[in-house]
């Protein structure tokens, strides 16, 4: 009864409201939820443990994938000699004005003879040192992948999102032809829907980026795009397909079955903590987080309530009672016998999007239960203890149903079709949310969109509907179906 | 000369043997068994999934060991401003000779105002961050670790032992008294002993370090020293105690109990990809690695051996009916169906130091056995198929046991107690090993042992047995029992 009435209360009146201002509450909530904070370094930030144990989950569950494929986690270097970097046209072009570079080093800081860019991506110093372990059509495909953090010299900042550096994995393949190639970026793409989806359940559009979009060196890059619940969305992941375009850079070759040297095929991928910031803007209210309970930390949380010594002393024996089940049950659980007041760790812990909650009093104990609140309806049940690692267990599975169903029901209801740039220009005027239109695929077209559109960019083009009608744009007659959006 | 000789790039055919250059020995082995190479930038290596995996298996069997205590990863920046690397004094001078900076940046590639140093170790960003997280005696211990990549600018380099980047953790911890932080200390050097001995099967020497050797800012350092196939030391983990120093310098304190103001006691602690070099040099042979089955990417290695493909499909079906079992059973295994000779591929799994290989004929698949060969014995034996995947977990186990009594016995017979620096002298002109003697705890005796012995050090101090007699070089009373070796 008494803790109803705590509950009432407005826990987080220090952080700024979702409605008020997005932006603020996300980085309030981040902060406030201890994922992360800046470094005070200019656009480097640091990442806590709460938030890291959420990119270690994802970590765990993709190296599982990748590595039951065949993949192999390689380490190369951080730092790429100016000559490699600058071997492939378009990807110095693209990432040239975003390096850092060493260029003193050692005793004396004596200035290097040539300088060192700290990695931005990879592609450059993988496919220089590749090359030597790849002779024949026996050695292919190979199958790289590198858990590491790379450096962009961003100039706008934002947690988890943008930032100088962030963490990743950066997949690197090379393979004897075209079509192996092609279906390892397929092949990545749904991984990365798994984990989007089934991990931290956000729904997502998945197809390939526009030419103006595509990976600075690629043929075409596929993504993966989320709507977060301010109505923009969010690319997070991409799995790209270079051709041969790397190869010839880096004179990437082997020797096929006729014994003809020939250039390789190759791709590359990447997610990385961005998907942190992803589920946070995905899942919170204006209490806080709501952590999917496949990534959670902390999947439930144990509040003991009590007046006195004797009625702690009471909870503390009822929970030590059956609170080894959870961790035998791979429950990720934690009691809360902070010096706090039940209805602060409550707040606390709706802040920290804690799935499920376990208030446990003295009356609990005698009774043989405990009251179950979920951090999503929030509605409370007394449950017996009996069997309790079994009933959380599919609790939590169906919390993580019911989080991805709310964000489907979310993306379904920000989600339109148009067909002219005029319909385009009002609604995002006064709206978000993904605008499917017509497009004939001519770059001037895309450009005039982003232009009168205030910033609103070509997503991704749907991979399974053939275009019909006409662009929205020129009215000639439309090669894709695309997806438009305001996008981090 | 020895750099120009590892960097090398050519294909390593056949391997120097151990007994004729024990360096090139391990260069070879480690190329041809596919761990690592140089990259081709100075002094960086490319570590390659074979090698790769035995440092993940270590990372997951210690990163278990810390989280169940309570320990909990964080990402900290790359990149450190100078003005929070000179902060303390001695610190700076034992790192500032190694450090690369980063100098310019991005569009325009301007000049940064403060150049930014890639960490060598990160004392001093842990250091600046933390105490925003520290106020008060509750908020202690803070009990933080980081997976990472450093750089430091080695003038000479090895692969795994010492190289301008390598990967390792390192361990920051901060607690309100001088007991718990020095407990951490023991806590973690007790987590590397058993990463050290159980987990790579290599005994150790465990102690404080000299003040000579101790880690630059440090009130104390411990650490455990193994014994290569070669009779060098190598120094296989630290464990830094800091008192007051790093507290002080960074001004990371807490309000205690009494509400005063309190500088906290801190600690480091780093194991690094130089255990992948440990386990090859206190393990191999001149056929090439033994890799201790628990960090072993690669268990049992299946090798078919067929004369048509009659015979073929029969073993094929065969390992089929069984191969699943080692799986499930949590046993790595791999079935080497490539275009070789099956003693050429015998040469392979020895030279990659897989600890059980299964020889399987079609009169093998008649007769339902399989042929088991360890690598360390080599001894060949018919083991029936029936609950195959049971024998092998125990011949793993074996084989773990068998690796380590033999490490051990190899320590045993190299390690000595002298009483005269003459002695010592005499010793390191013939031989190698741990050579036990009394010292009166003096630098400048330290000095002399250094400079008489060939550059042989006090690898370790004796924790539980107190020095008896007189110092082997000054004769005074010998206030410690040390360990002398050459080392890595």
């Amino acid at each position: 009864m008494k803790e109803v009435v705590e509950e009432q209360q407005d826990f987080v009146k220090d952080i700024t409201k979702m409605s008020d201002d997005f932006d603020r509450w996300y980085t309030d909530v981040i902060r406030k939820a201890e994922l992360a904070d800046w470094s005070g370094i200019r656009g480097m930030m640091v990442v806590r443990p709460y938030g890291w144990a959420m990119w270690e989950a994802i970590t765990r569950a993709f190296d599982d994938m990748i590595k039951e494929s065949g993949h192999e986690n390689w380490a190369f270097p951080l730092l790429i000699p100016r000559e490699y970097l600058m071997k492939e046209a378009e990807h110095v072009e693209g990432f040239a004005p975003e390096v850092a570079w060493v260029t003193r080093a050692g005793a004396g800081n004596e200035e290097l003879e040539e300088p060192l860019a700290v990695r931005p991506t990879s592609e450059t110093i993988v496919g220089s040192l590749i090359k030597r372990y790849i002779q024949s059509h026996r050695d292919l495909p190979k199958l790289t992948n590198q858990w590491n953090s790379v450096v962009r010299w961003e100039m706008r900042s934002r947690l988890f999102l943008r930032s100088r550096e962030f963490w990743w994995q950066e997949g690197h393949t090379f393979h004897a032809n075209a079509k192996e190639a092609m279906d390892e970026v397929d092949l990545i793409l749904g991984y990365y829907r798994d984990i989007a989806q089934d991990w931290l359940a956000v729904p997502v559009l998945g197809g390939k980026k526009s030419p103006a979009e595509t990976f600075p060196g690629a043929v075409y890059t596929l993504t993966l795009e989320g709507l977060m619940r301010d109505g923009m969305a969010l690319q997070m992941g991409t799995s790209h397909y270079f051709g041969q375009n790397f190869a010839r850079a880096y004179d990437i070759s082997f020797s096929n079955k006729d014994n003809e040297r020939e250039l390789c095929y190759s791709t590359s991928w990447g997610i990385s903590t961005r998907l942190v910031g992803a589920l946070v803007m995905a899942h919170g209210d204006d209490s806080g987080l709501l952590v999917p309970p496949k990534v959670a930390p902390i999947q439930v949380v144990i509040v003991p309530i009590f007046r006195d010594a004797e009625s702690r002393a009471k909870v503390e024996a009822f929970i030590g009672g059956w609170a080894g089940e959870l961790k035998a049950a791979g429950i990720r659980s934690r009691v809360d016998w902070r010096d706090e007041r039940p209805g602060d760790k409550y707040a606390h812990w709706e802040m920290k999007g804690v799935p499920l909650r376990l208030n446990v009093g003295a009356r609990d104990a005698d009774a043989g239960q405990v009251e179950l609140v979920d951090r999503l309806t929030r509605q409370r049940r007394s449950v017996p203890v009996t069997g309790i690692a079994n009933k959380l267990v599919d609790e939590l599975a169906a919390f993580q149903n019911a989080l991805f169903a709310r964000a489907q029901d979310f993306l379904s209801a920000n989600t339109f079709e148009m067909s002219t740039l005029a319909e385009v220009v009002a609604h995002f005027k006064e709206r978000s949310g993904f605008v499917w239109v017509p497009w004939c695929g001519d770059a001037e077209c895309e450009i005039r969109i982003k232009a009168e559109a205030g910033g609103v960019t070509i997503r991704s083009i749907d991979p399974d509907e053939r275009a019909s009608g006409k662009c929205l744009v020129c009215g000639k007659p439309a090669k894709h179906r695309v997806a438009l959006a305001r996008a981090y």
